[in-house]
């Protein structure tokens, strides 16, 4: 751990909204790109750190959910960033597989104004190539 | 506009919540970090696609907040794109400056898990140099 330059929270810092949820943006540790918006409750936070792979809290199902269970596309966990507001948490992570359960690497594949940027786009069209193998 | 590989959505398909709101992943273009999670309504992504530069509504003081309008760090929006659910947003943009109100380049700068990625660590050493000149 580097601890000199940044300041440090713990799970006790954060903020958790009306529902006991925080929102975790998943990005991607190599590519930088973002994966998913999901949501953790404080149990789901501590899950996540206990086994190095992200557990969030499924609000459609209400259940704790451990992302890559049934896919087999698990996440490992190598960093969690929280913001200024101590309220919204960015988890880094590298992965076995899409994020997607649609199959596309990431949840943020639609565009609604502009292009998806280029480094994007590559990974996109090579997994198209993979899933029509 | 590259229409062939992507499904396009337009602000109609998208879902809000119950308050009306669609969070917006901030992300740096350039250096793909996340820069900020803001919420949008309907009207401020209406403003947003209007000026090209983000436009939140502030769930704190309940009004629409033009990033950049008091610090004169505005953003502008190079790409939008939603996610599977059509219920969460990444935002990318280009900035004239830091993302956050506490003079860091992102919101996201509070490690609770893991090291900052060594790409922004050294973004927040240079921002550093730069208010201490």
């Amino acid at each position: 751990m580097k601890d000199d330059f940044y300041e440090r929270v713990t799970p006790e810092d954060l903020k958790y909204d009306d529902r006991g949820l925080i929102p975790a943006i998943v990005q991607d540790y190599e590519t930088k790109r973002v994966l998913t918006l999901a949501y953790m409750n404080a149990e789901s936070l501590r899950r996540t750190l206990e086994i190095g792979q992200t557990v969030f809290w499924s609000r459609s199902r209400k259940e704790f959910w451990h992302k890559g269970e049934t896919s087999g596309n698990y996440q490992y966990v190598k960093a969690i960033i929280a913001d200024c507001d101590r309220d919204a948490l960015t988890v880094l992570v590298t992965k076995d597989g899409p994020a997607c359960h649609h199959g596309t690497d990431s949840c943020f594949s639609y565009p609604l104004f502009g292009d998806m940027p280029e480094e994007f786009r590559k990974i996109d069209q090579e997994t198209e190539k993979k899933n029509n193998e």
